[in-house]
């Protein structure tokens, strides 16, 4: 049983991983078909003549993707994780073939002053791929109930 | 035929909406299972116990729902929609039912100066329900390419 996380338990420095994900072509453009549907996540010929040189996967995938590793991982905060936004950012496409994984520290810790039994954590959430290389960083605020509130 | 839209089109001030898209309950879940299998987005009555009170959408639900009415909208731009990343917000949850549709403005414009052919569109990207409320706001950073380079 993974360990429920409360507020208090989330010092600044404290860091936590994911499992690995491979991205498939198949999974690349059947997102891309429903959520992004631009030719160079779906077509080979037009990805090639793009600045991506073949299909990518959509940024937004690589962010939901991200979002399932982190809801399968360690951060096992209680109530779940609920994000009220962050920074996004995408410093390199990820492709199909790629392995993906989440690496998480908690950056500030805030107690609520409306709501003394919670608090704003923010947390950067690096998405790395196999060779270690950052495609995805998201620098979010997140709701975090206070241990003596449950 | 849209217009295609370069660089030099995109005055800061210019607008562009998108069509609505209704969220439906199977939507919002299946979403949730592949993406985010939390469980105030799959089970109603632990919706009920959780802060949204009822099934909720996913924020990268709404996130990718948003990037596909931007990709069929107004906002035509040479070589795709590319964003470099940006800063997103959930103001408030979406929920089964809800409408969304999404309004552009374009908030700066600069061209790269290490590739004059091309530049970085700042734009904010608004989520709105059918209450006209904020769902996302995303500031995000495009990369556009400028007319005379095609």
């Amino acid at each position: 049983m993974p360990t429920t996380l409360y507020l208090d338990d989330l010092a600044v420095g404290r860091k936590f991983v994911t499992r690995s994900v491979t991205l498939t072509l198949e999974g690349c453009k059947a997102f891309a078909a429903e959520f992004d549907p631009q030719a160079f996540h779906l077509d080979e010929e037009a990805a090639r003549r793009s600045v991506f040189g073949r299909i990518a996967a959509s940024g937004w995938y690589t962010a939901s993707l991200s979002m399932r590793l982190l809801v399968e991982g360690e951060l096992t905060i209680a109530g779940g994780l609920i994000g009220l936004g962050g920074e996004i950012t995408w410093p390199r496409p990820t492709y199909p073939g790629d392995r993906l994984r989440v690496e998480t520290e908690v950056l500030a810790v805030r107690v609520s002053e409306s709501s003394p039994d919670r608090g704003i954590v923010t947390a950067r959430n690096q998405t790395l791929n196999q060779r270690g290389e950052s495609v995805q960083t998201m620098v979010v605020k997140m709701l975090v109930p206070r241990r003596a509130a449950v």
